[in-house]
């Protein structure tokens, strides 16, 4: 059985995640968390709110799941957010092209290829339709939207579209954003929230779904002025995998300081390395197998039209390297293109300390000249002139400045343009800011820690399957028992439960079955602290207090229990030392 | 200007709420919680998770937004979730008929009327498009299906739609659900998350939304032997307004405590008592003004077909009643709909304590015979003899027994039905459960809470506005204030902040402007305390400590000031004992 299998049999089986609406055959893609899942994945959101949210000064919005035409024709998504279909002619069924071509040959990334090039490769490789067998050769790959479609209000007049991404529903409301954040850069929104895509194939689990969670940074920067406090982050080591390693013939994963690798270049933007840097020691923090995990560079072909630098964290299951995270710097692209579309002010006005006086070049051609000499071509004489005064005003220190319009060349006498420099006092500028996004995939990550938490082990002789998880992120933080259910065991052990709630642990009371099932049942869910109450406890007020990895027990007062659990779960203690 | 709009004003100011993708001119019925209002969201759903999960002993899961068609052919949804919709010939523009009728006549709850009676009142009022002013008498009135479809996968073969209800993701999942909780009934099911409903017209800011965030929790419950723990809450008191008063001319609502609603039959399940008990003191808890609050029963008229008893909280808002949580006695409805669409079991086995031997009474009617006498009705004759036989083992004592087959008496020798009484050991026996549902709209409890903490007062004889929200629900626990950015006070400030923030309190930092106008910022979002660092902090390492409602302050220690603020919120203690 593979990782993959075993976990998500385990996952059923313990209500970590199952396939949703199983009764009726369940819909592809779409996974439904289980009271053990939803516990985990409230955790890790609660880590990542704590790590990139409040610990950086950010913000938490929550805006809608269902969005408006509008949103999508500026952001992008409408034209282009495709995936390559092809259509079995035999049985019908749709695959995704470039991945049959990835799976039937050595071809990486085949998104990146033209897709009259996939449908040349599929020919030549006679690569055959997976359900049926039938040959897929000449067949037409086409683009299919991965949105999910919609309509707002009665009638088909208001396309709406459910989101493929939690960040557009920051980017449209950048103006009221911006003044929450009193028009101050930088400033940073977050939001964790559903995010949709229309998967042709969905596979792996919880990695190619749907629908899917997602927890988004959008970090707005002064392009020129604001710097991320790199000293922070610059001795943390990243194993990058970047684009000329991977071009390389024998190139791998280098271990560098987030110090070096800016120093050296490997990682472009400043910004971009510092959330590397935060990021790794957080994916530490949840449970991640720090050697399964890198940093891969995208290439110049994968890179996104709109990012000049990306890099993507990637976990390894099975084998396969996983994306969990993406790190772009998008520059001012989404801004830019909703100020485009929605003809409202995407920027915010960056005051001077003082008024600044700047010169300012122009021109008035006087037309009565222009007119005669050019005729229908004056206008755009006019119109270089003044373009030529803005960009080079030493051009028109002479007797005579020339001008390009549609390849001819036209020359004037300075004196015709009345070229002038006008002293102009400004108080500031209009400032679009750039944008610094990490963006994680929160059931990727749910997936991963379970997979690196999954370990086998004999205990007395018996197999042992356990999660090893952080006591930070389990689901549950301490199961409380009775050894037996009389003389008094049960309530004791249920005033405990209730007294270690009450002091904010997360808990599981368990009755049933030998104490040995019980254990096993908490190892299984990845539960770190085990109490149990026996006779002794009834006359000594102590419980026995067992640790998941190592199985060990050891006696404990229950006075300050909570605490002790509190200083264990925190790492202040250990276990050994008690 | 009325409460809502006022409401509606600060909380676009001051980043709780304002309406999405305004950029674009919005859609209607889409909001966006801002960085105040995501916090004040996350504090009431953490507080519901507090009071109706974790303390009751429930478990969480997480479904998909996105369902397959089959579950909704199961629920009824499909069939039956339409509003009434009225098409104005004018000028197209679409109205929920029945709330034309509410508004421009003294018809109440006209949602309950046919169609054609609607018509009617349309016309025999006179009512116009509210639009264009066009009559709408004779215009027709349809059905309109208020789920939002989509298509999963390419293709349309595999429609999808937003759950109307999140209630759907738990019922469907029930057969795994039943597993986790090892088939003990009873158990416990909630869910917070989005559900979406394609409204014809929203309006009311928060109340009638296309998007919104439910709580909700099934109690799945044996109907036969499980109780609600009444006792733990019989003596509060509930201000209900029963179907009985608001029938009655000078009905109203009268307070009653849970053990005398009981014990008078007002409330008619014992189930749906416990929970308007336990709501009604989360509902002072989270800070609704409980003299503007009360539970109204649904007339029978309104009562849902599954609903054998139903009560709505609602909370006073402009002197209209706003329905914030449903409470519903479903019975076995949702199960017996999925279990019967899908062929699965949606039952629980439950043992019994030791095996029971039950006579089971049986006919085997000798066809031979009735097959000359009553020709093509035999089978069917022979069918209601077996019913019978169950129903009513007496009527087979005498010589001759009669059945009733589509109005026509068949009479029958008993000897021909070989009638007789099997004795059968049975070990247990498959249960539907009931379900027992309260049902909250958080985005309405979120308007309820600002709108009952909205305050005006006069402080100095300036005008203030300030919400006094209960410190435990405010975004802000705290705002930590540097007198003047010089001398080391910011810093000092700073490292408050941080240390306030280590500690689990939520901090805002603030330093610009007045120190009355950052006093007034925080007023307004409900920060409950305001710590401000001076000249003598430096010296004494003392604050300032002001209380929002009062606008007293005091000097505090900075030694122990986190636990201060932690006794202050829990209300372990007073300002005024400071």
């Amino acid at each position: 059985m593979s990782e993959g299998e075993r976990l998500t049999e385990l996952a059923k089986r313990r209500g970590f995640y199952f396939p949703s609406a199983g009764a009726y055959g369940g819909a592809s893609g779409f996974w439904t968390y289980g009271p053990q899942g939803a516990a985990l994945k409230s955790n890790i959101e609660d880590a990542w709110r704590d790590r990139f949210v409040v610990r950086e000064g950010h913000q938490e919005i929550s805006a809608p799941d269902v969005m408006p035409e509008p949103v999508f024709e500026a952001s992008g998504h409408l034209e282009g957010f495709d995936d390559m279909i092809i259509e079995c002619p035999g049985c019908g069924a749709t695959h995704r092209a470039d991945h049959l071509v990835e799976d039937e040959t050595d071809i990486e990334e085949a998104e990146s290829l033209p897709n009259e090039e996939i449908m040349d490769i599929i020919a030549d490789h006679g690569i055959e339709c997976p359900s049926c067998g039938e040959s897929l050769s000449g067949v037409s790959v086409d683009n299919f939207n991965l949105m999910f479609e919609t309509n707002i209000g009665p009638g088909s007049s208001s396309p709406g579209y459910l989101r493929p991404e939690t960040a557009q529903g920051i980017f449209v409301e950048f103006p009221q954003l911006s003044e929450y954040a009193r028009n101050q850069l930088p400033f940073g929104v977050a939001q964790i929230g559903k995010a949709y895509r229309n998967e042709i194939s969905p596979r792996k689990s919880l990695v190619r779904v749907r629908e899917f969670t997602q927890a988004e940074l959008e970090h707005f920067v002064d392009p020129e002025d604001d710097e991320p406090p790199l000293e922070a982050v610059e001795d943390v080591t990243l194993p990058l995998y970047s684009g000329e390693s991977q071009q390389a013939e024998d190139g791998g994963v280098e271990r560098l300081t987030v110090g070096e690798a800016v120093e050296d270049g490997v990682i472009a933007s400043d910004w971009v390395a510092y959330y590397l840097g935060v990021a790794r020691d957080w994916y530490e923090r949840i449970g991640v197998d720090m050697d399964r995990f890198r940093f891969r560079q995208h290439l110049p072909g994968e890179l996104a039209h709109y990012a000049s630098d990306c890099w993507d964290a990637e976990t390894e299951i099975d084998g396969d390297w996983i994306e969990v995270t993406g790190f772009a710097y998008r520059g001012d692209y989404d801004l830019r293109k909703h100020a485009d579309h929605s003809g409202e002010d995407f920027t915010v006005f960056k005051q001077y300390d003082e008024p600044v006086t700047v010169e300012r070049p122009t021109v008035d051609p006087d037309m009565s000249y222009l007119g005669p000499e050019f005729g229908g071509d004056a206008q755009a004489v006019a119109d270089a002139l003044e373009a030529l005064a803005e960009r080079d005003p030493d051009a028109f220190e002479g007797d005579e400045v020339t001008v390009e319009v549609d390849g001819d060349s036209y020359t004037v006498p300075v004196e015709e343009t009345n070229f002038s420099v006008e002293e102009v006092t400004e108080n500031g500028e209009h400032v679009r800011p750039h944008v610094v996004e990490p963006s994680f995939g929160v059931g990727r990550l749910i997936y991963t820690v379970l997979a690196h938490a999954y370990t086998e082990d004999e205990v007395d002789g018996e197999e042992r399957t356990y999660l090893d998880l952080p006591p930070e992120q389990a689901p549950t933080t301490v199961g409380v028992f009775p050894l037996m259910d009389k003389d008094g065991m049960a309530e004791y052990a249920g005033d405990i439960a209730d007294a270690l709630r009450e002091a904010g642990h997360s808990v599981t009371y368990d009755d049933s079955g030998a104490i040995g099932r019980r254990y096993r049942r908490q190892d299984e869910v990845g539960t770190p602290y085990c109490v149990t109450v026996d006779y002794e406890s009834l006359e000594e007020d102590t419980v026995t207090l067992r640790e998941r990895d190592s199985t060990e027990q050891t006696r404990v007062s229950i006075d300050g229990l909570a605490e002790t659990l509190d200083r264990l779960v925190d790492g202040e203690t250990t276990f050994d030392a008690l």
